[in-house]
């Protein structure tokens, strides 16, 4: 593209805006990797990112994408031909199904239709049927990327343990994590799978396993086979603040800062303003006279908001308009409802007035290209983000 | 301060938002001032910069802010005790007088109401009075930092040639440069002053003059001491692409990259910009119900746009509310209006979702301030970024 | 550790001394992995990277260490129970190895004594014996990174031929790429596994798998389950510059800069380069009157050299003293040779004068740590350095 | 020039090799610098300078270079035709002079050969023998950048206070601060003026006034022109961590990191490295049976050596030659010695390997360039570096 003046705003449901300290931090010479002061690095962070997942728990880190880690909380704890219980919330929901599938691993899917997300109550019920304990683990996504919606984790430990039943619980909180409330250890959750690239404010190429002692209990009669995933040479390196392997030194360099950036905003205060967020999109495209896409209002995400596209035009001609006349980049629908939504992304290091010029961005898109709607999104937006102080704001949201 | 989330929104009328490209072109090793590659960088620059001033003639660069460039023009060309005749547009106009009266030169200030350019007619008037051409410069601010109103440079040319008057015409540019249209060799003028943190997008730290031949001419009869801003050490050096003390280095190539992205641009394009921005801006404070401070639209700034406030609210108090609220920095009013107005920078690396993010800030914090006004203004900024082309819209502007 | 002055000599054999311009390069936004910017990006490395590895066919490029692309090699192309046969060139070689057994292969080892690089005929040998054709697959590290011996992948290749053998030929190049000529087509390697900390000059974090038709034919029929590996994924969305899950965009913009770095210099020149410091390495090493682990003088690597501790004193203890010393990093010995040798890593971005300076701070450090040698050995060193053009220094090196 | 590999020797007498560090301090946003962040910085930074220069009285911080604070030091304290003793000991004292007659003021020049630091016998014979206190000011470089040559300041003082001359004491230490021990209040100097790219490990861009009460109370009646150098207007803004006009905020980020190193290292081990690395290079110099420009062991500086050449080569064919083999860029001899020196610097953010290397780099040079000289001198200076603690180096230096 030829150049374009000022910030690109980068509106994605991730990878997200990456913050010039982390940028920084990441930029400088790499270090011996078996040395001391990487040791003191690696002690740091291993120890640092066990706060942002509320766990006492190891987490492993991974050079790697959050698909990665998707791969590596199966891998680790199941063995072949073990049966999967899984959640529709939408496209990654059916992704980490299809990855399943291609280890070796028999899935089940609990259909669901996009606009909500997972039920406690559906999953329970399934448990209990399973008398026999056939199926061994129970994966569910927090925030579905793709859809906007969030899933009650704590309610879903609820219904396994009425259930009765012993099936491992997988969350995903890959566009959760450091964005919306979510607690591994309170809420039982066995392996937690996370990314750097979201309400992390890292570039992409690491992603994480938290841990339960269930889980690494589990993982110690796994047969299927593993290697650059396998916890067991992680958790000794790890003990002394190693690696196994080479590890992605520089952006560990990033997390150590972004780590040090959540706790100095505060892990509820960060919460907070994605709620907050969130709140007023919905109010703009509620002014709009456009639906958002996740219907349950407990559901509604602060890290992004789907929205429908009303009429004939197609949502992907609308963000080619908004990206070539405002260097803006949205996220597009997928699979199911491909040009028929866009999301718009609004976590991680993000604050009220790039929020407006983000829905503004979307609120002139939606003008020229003719697409059916209401003025004034902008407006109900700004009534929320000024009305309400934080604090208020956030109950506003709920 | 506490950590804030996202970016600052700079919106003072510079230092501006300095690019990454910029920043990250500034971020590399020093290297040897007398060296080869020193010496390509220097010829470079020096050569490149005088398109940004439109002009063939030399362009000198200092390591100094645009002060420094202020006296720089003056002691390269004057005599103690020389009459300088300047135009009161505002504040930096009257810092510019003081700085000429430290250097034992004498002045003389047309006033102006703070809410105008300057007048061409009056300064024929008083140049035709002087027949005894007691009057050595003429000294205009083209767009005035404090104010937001542009003079009409090339008007001045003609009522100094129609008054028949030798005097030297120095122009003040610093916050125009790279921003707002300005031609050094077609509008006549001996010596451009420019600065680097505004449109050309640099941190400050370089300055500029840019010479004529009469003002070459000028300066071997100067008879004011001077020997860092001494035009007849630069350009020896400067015609091999070096200079007689060291520079810096690490500015420069930042304002090797800043040249080359605003030809990318097109220069034509980066004015068009500006004005279309300065068009929103005053779209967005009529909707507010309140004034901008330059009452002559021909006379609109597109780098700035100094709004007044109504009733008895302070404007230190809605920018302070507007800095910790929304963590955006709008300027100060100077000196006679200070507290009485508050400016809004839109220039420099910026664009159309950057304004809206800028205008909103201020529109939410006239909200929490309790400042009396309309709501509305995004909207009606964005109706003009939106519904226009650019080229339509830099015609509205007109 | 305490603050030291001056720059870090990081002379482990990889990671390496990432230039500025890499980590520079990296230094940007992150950018939407969807969008048309990144997928011209895509395009440039996934073409870029095939010349590295002297290839006309596809190379993949993981978001993960080596490690992560010698399971990918394996995953990809075998199936339960398959026979490897791997050649016991050191430590990584075993470490392979290892690897593939947790993947439910069998393995064969090749024993070696850590000083040569890999016997073409004792390979050839052990296929021709093999007439059932059990073998799938042949692995081979290139340059052995714990020792400094480099195997002479073109005479495997013919002695695979020789022997009729439908065998696979994978080959790890993790500390050769961008430093020791290697060509993939012309050697007729069949999987390469590379890495990017190394003579890519990169920071850790990126790895690859260049492919050959009788791979992509073999991955086909594979049955090891994988997904994040998995080249079917990779290759189809590759083709059209994206990647099927979240790449590592700022690496990749860092590999996209390094890429052009080595062709700016040129390959031939790099490889002469690094010929020409294992040279001087070695004389001064033979100065000191010690011996290079490495004895066979065509397996001589230009990476690292691999240098024998004399007497009874442990090569940790001066490492370690190098370290406090003079904050130079060296390599240590593993597994087997632990303690008994150090290694020079002299890849990557590097030149004469931190050779110089490399070999000054081991020089020093034998002294002052009372290891028995002589004097004299950076002498000689410059000795090589000075006295040869670089290609005359090549010659003398062979 | 083409593509170098490795780090560029950067062995100039300044601009030093800048830290990452500082360089990545410098790579931020520029922030409104009226703004409570700025202040924040303000404060520290002219809090922090003042413990490099040693003193408890203000210390000015201009955007220029450090000929501008030249400038600042004269314009400030003296009036037109005031008569200022000088020190010929080398190049930047001559170019020191000839700006003060630039400014109208008269010099006197004390003569010297090139080879000594200035002699306090000789200035205080002239004071006293000046009873009419014509002498306003006494002007002597701390170490003269051309020679590598010290000066006493400390017994100047004495010498001035012996000849009870009320004349101001000025000291320029641009290649001296933050290398060499300065005491700005124990050795009663009136304007120190400094530079930012040398011992502070900054690009240049910032330059520095230290001032005495007896300084400030001469600038009440100094009847020189100023504006941009005057220190009544700095002063009071200084106080509230605020600057009269645009200061150079991302230089003052880097000054910011710079001080913080140099109290990390310790300001005594900073001067302690430097004596010791000019006591290794001239026992290189020695070694390879050449002569040091400076001949008073008492003056030897620790931040540079210039070397005279023997025979009839020039030592500009021979700084080509290793500037084109090596990648090495050192100081030329300037003015009188011209062609007859080289000056290798040893300043700022530098260690012993990288001092090896340097040295590396010249016997290399000497011996391609074919200048007579004997080899060894590399392993002379090791002799030192690794022979001695740091301690006990320092004496051996002394």
């Amino acid at each position: 593209m030829s150049y374009r003046p000022g910030r690109h705003f980068l509106q994605i449901p991730g990878p997200t805006n990456v913050p010039d300290r982390v940028l920084r931090a990441m930029d400088g010479p790499t270090i011996d990797h078996r040395g001391p002061d990487f040791q003191a690095l690696g002690k740091r962070v291993l120890s640092g990112i066990r706060t942002i997942f509320q766990t006492k728990h190891p987490v492993i880190i991974y050079p790697a994408s959050g698909t990665g880690a998707w791969e590596a909380a199966l891998v680790n704890t199941l063995s072949p031909g073990d049966l999967v219980l899984m959640y529709e919330t939408g496209h990654f929901a059916s992704l980490w199904k299809k990855l399943a599938e291609r280890l070796d691993l028999k899935t089940e899917f609990i259909g669901g239709d996009w606009r909500h997300g997972a039920d406690p109550a559906a999953i329970g019920e399934r448990l209990a049927a399973d008398t026999a304990h056939t199926i061994k683990a129970v994966c569910v996504v927090h925030n579905e990327t793709s859809t906007g919606c969030v899933s009650p984790i704590a309610d879903v430990r609820k219904a396994i343990d009425a259930a009765n039943h012993p099936a491992l619980l997988m969350v995903d909180t890959i566009s959760s994590l450091g964005s919306i409330d979510y607690r591994h250890d309170e809420w039982g959750v066995d392996v937690t799978v996370g990314g750097s690239q979201k309400g992390l404010m890292l570039p992409p190429g690491l992603s994480f396993n938290a841990l339960s002692e269930k889980a690494i209990e589990a993982s110690k009669s796994s047969r299927l086979p593993k290697s650059y995933w396998a916890w067991d040479e992680m958790l000794p390196a790890n003990a002394n603040g190693f690696f196994p392997y080479t590890p992605a030194t520089n952006l560990l360099y990033g997390l150590d800062a972004a780590i040090e950036m959540l706790h100095e905003e505060g892990l509820d205060n960060v919460f907070a303003r994605h709620q907050r967020h969130g709140a007023a999109t919905r109010a703009a495209v509620a002014a709009w006279g456009l639906d958002v896409l996740c219907v349950e209002p407990k559901h509604h995400s602060g890290s992004l908001t789907a929205v429908l596209m009303p009429g004939e035009k197609g949502a992907d001609a609308l963000r080619k308009t908004i990206l070539e006349r405002f260097d803006m980049s949205l996220g597009a629908g997928l699979s199911k409802v491909a040009d028929k939504i866009f999301r718009i992304g609004h976590l991680g290091d993000f604050n009220d007035l790039m929020l407006v010029g983000t829905l503004g961005g979307v609120e002139m898109g939606l003008r020229i290209a003719g697409v059916r709607h209401e003025a004034g999104g902008v407006e109900a937006a700004m009534e929320v983000l000024a009305s309400a102080t934080e604090g208020q704001a956030q109950q506003a949201a709920e």
